[in-house]
């Protein structure tokens, strides 16, 4: 069974069946990465360019190792904030790409609705959001809600508590977008200036106070603090920012016996998270990474299966 | 049927034979990329190396997709102005590179002749310039020939209008190489500042109205104005080299009514062409992309099925 | 026959069975770069991955056609210095490496201990040191001693001079460590200022006379003079320095006859080599880059069957 669409480019328009059908497939996928052979030739011959506007290695090793594990060819285009000021437009770079025939585009860059943009001008192609602005970050939501199911069982039902910058994550949002369609009870919390207020619209509880957010929760998500960001005084310091949001085996405490600690990385020591807490037996973040490589997988097999049956 | 040279360093020393050759196999490996399973074993275990000494996503791009595609593995050296001051010297680097087997070495250098040098000096390896200087680039060449025989028939006989900054464009080079040998009608055309004298001697036509160059053109090719150029006072402003120069409906309306517009990107909208006229109905922009590959594929295993017969 | 440890952290802690074995099998391999299909399926669905903290292209495409000719997928994962300083620590960057189930990790680090403190923190995976900060280079190390058995049928007896900078030279260090291992009457040679103390204790003869280093030798090794370092005036001038230290033909002369030169490169013309000598027929520099590839490839091989076996 394919997907509904051809894109993937944001858990809003992302209907529950497809979120339950990549969760499925990666599971079945994250075997491959364990065997001595770590790849299948489902995908050779096909082509996925990685079209990266932001530096993140990490995301693009995720997706680049997902493409060869499948036996894709990969290509990596890496277009610098410098030279996009003097260069082409997003849609020109798109369609030259298109006309080198890849199978998927996978975009990550700086301004919210960018995969979109490309969706809607390039026909033939599938488009990959792998991040855009403040905006969605898919596959990031879909590997921690992969996490989640391995440890809870099922979301529906969980207390989910995401801590942090949320007015700037697109972590946050693509979570709490999941999180909600799939019956999970979502709490949001950080410092009331980063905190935006249209969350509240997606049916999510909003809190200033960490402790309302963390009481009872299955699972604590913290999210990275860009210190770059402390300069635009959201809040005074990073002592009293991690006395009040950071979290420490005190806060921890506050959750079920058995919580999950999450973060999507790269974290910061001593800022959002105690290392106590992020390298404890709760913590799960190095397990997201793992799922990160076989939910990347399945987004792609999943992509190329749908746009084969010829659905648009 | 090999290549008559183990390397491809310009059009000026590629015979006829040879283009014809390119060309043909060109139009039969464009097929392979139109495949859902993009790939052939041709070239499978051959190592290309692309040494880049310029940054060019795009043309780095178009010779990995076509070696991926040939089931070659590429591997991309790129060196940055800033390392080759106190580096060493490009014969050094190239002789290190060879050391490690290549079968092939791609080169883009600002230097004109470097691509010739490394040739000169590397026995065992061929040498496929892809860019050196203001001097030659021959895949563009080829791939610019190949899309207009597709939309024209034959190169014989065409009137080709090159327009912009002649002087500094290795593009407009190897076009009016390739042209005249094919026996087109070629005018080169562009503010008096920018064009050099030696073009004469290639039996172009020369002028610096934009009118006499296109009317009853075939083929309409603009060239990239280089912004950083307009500093150097080789023109007042990019108003007025659009008012002279630049491409717009009414001065396309000059040309035959099937002509063809090409450039060889990335495109300045509204510096050297009208966003009208580049997404126009006669606009083969992509087209020229796509051909990018199926020039480049072609170049590979001609290359390689040449130095395999043993030819020098 | 497996290595007896599943990383190659350094040379001071191989055993001799271990560096026969490398150079042997690293004398099969040789062919396979020989072959018009230079790639043996061998390692096919392996992940290697090139995580490199310093910029070097040299080391990083040794590393990668390595990988490549053994048909395993690599990744290369660049990590700036400046990003390094506001970003996660090493050990954190390689638990999350880690997680995506690389069979091997290839460090290159500007701090000496880098590889040991990921290898005691990465269970499941292998590491290989492509050079951490002043101390060792191993690769580099087997690749010399290849290149010098090569030559002279074996190692016990000879007498290798290494001119130089020896303080900043981690390529000094693993082959002094090398070299002594395998019998080699070894000569450490350079300024008084670039000459650690410690090295007394490898057993190697220290001397700050060129001529006595260099008499009777069988190899003699230059390092690279970084030209960066002169500014802190460990040595007066380039002149000053070639005069005393660079390598002529009338310092060669005191060698013997059938002397070989070695570099481990980037060479420095006419700073701590003379072009004449460098180009040489006793010159064996290029050898030396053809057999990095070999000995990587049977590093990377030895590697993988050790931890097949299900060694530690």
């Amino acid at each position: 069974m394919p997907l509904s669409g051809k894109h993937l480019l944001g858990i809003a328009d992302l209907p529950v069946a497809d979120i339950r059908l990549i969760l499925n497939t990666a599971k079945s996928f994250r075997e491959i990465s364990e065997r001595p052979i770590k790849k299948v030739p489902t995908l050779r011959g096909r082509t996925v360019i990685n079209l990266f506007y932001e530096a993140s290695t990490r995301t693009r090793s995720s997706f680049e190792l997902a493409a060869k594990r499948l036996s894709a060819d990969g290509l990596n285009f890496s277009v610098s904030t410098s030279s996009v000021s003097k260069g082409e437009t997003l849609i020109d770079t798109g369609m030259n790409l298109l006309s080198m025939s890849p199978d998927i585009i996978v975009i990550r860059h700086a301004s919210a609705g960018a995969p979109h943009m490309l969706a809607a001008h390039l026909k033939g192609c599938s488009i990959v959001n792998a991040g855009d602005g403040m905006h969605e970050h898919p596959t990031q939501a879909l590997l921690d809600a992969l996490t989640m199911e391995d440890k809870k069982r099922e979301l529906a039902g969980l207390k989910v508590a995401i801590i942090g910058d949320i007015t700037h994550s697109r972590v946050a949002r693509s979570n709490a977008l999941l999180l909600k369609k799939m019956g999970a009870d979502v709490w949001i919390c950080g410092p009331p200036t980063l905190i935006p207020v249209d969350f509240a619209s997606y049916g999510v509880n909003v809190t200033y106070d960490m402790k309302e957010a963390v009481e009872e929760a299955d699972v604590v998500m913290m999210l990275r603090v860009q210190l770059e960001r402390m300069k635009e005084v959201f809040f005074p310091s990073v002592k009293e920012y991690f006395s009040l949001y950071g979290l420490d085996r005190k806060k921890l405490a506050w959750a079920k016996k058995d919580a999950i600690v999450m973060h999507p990385g790269p974290i910061n020591r001593g800022v959002e998270i105690d290392p106590d807490v992020a390298d404890g037996t709760d913590s799960v973040i190095l397990e997201q990474v793992t799922n990160g490589v076989a939910v990347r997988m399945a987004v792609l097999y999943l992509i190329l299966g749908a746009s084969e049956e010829g659905s648009k």
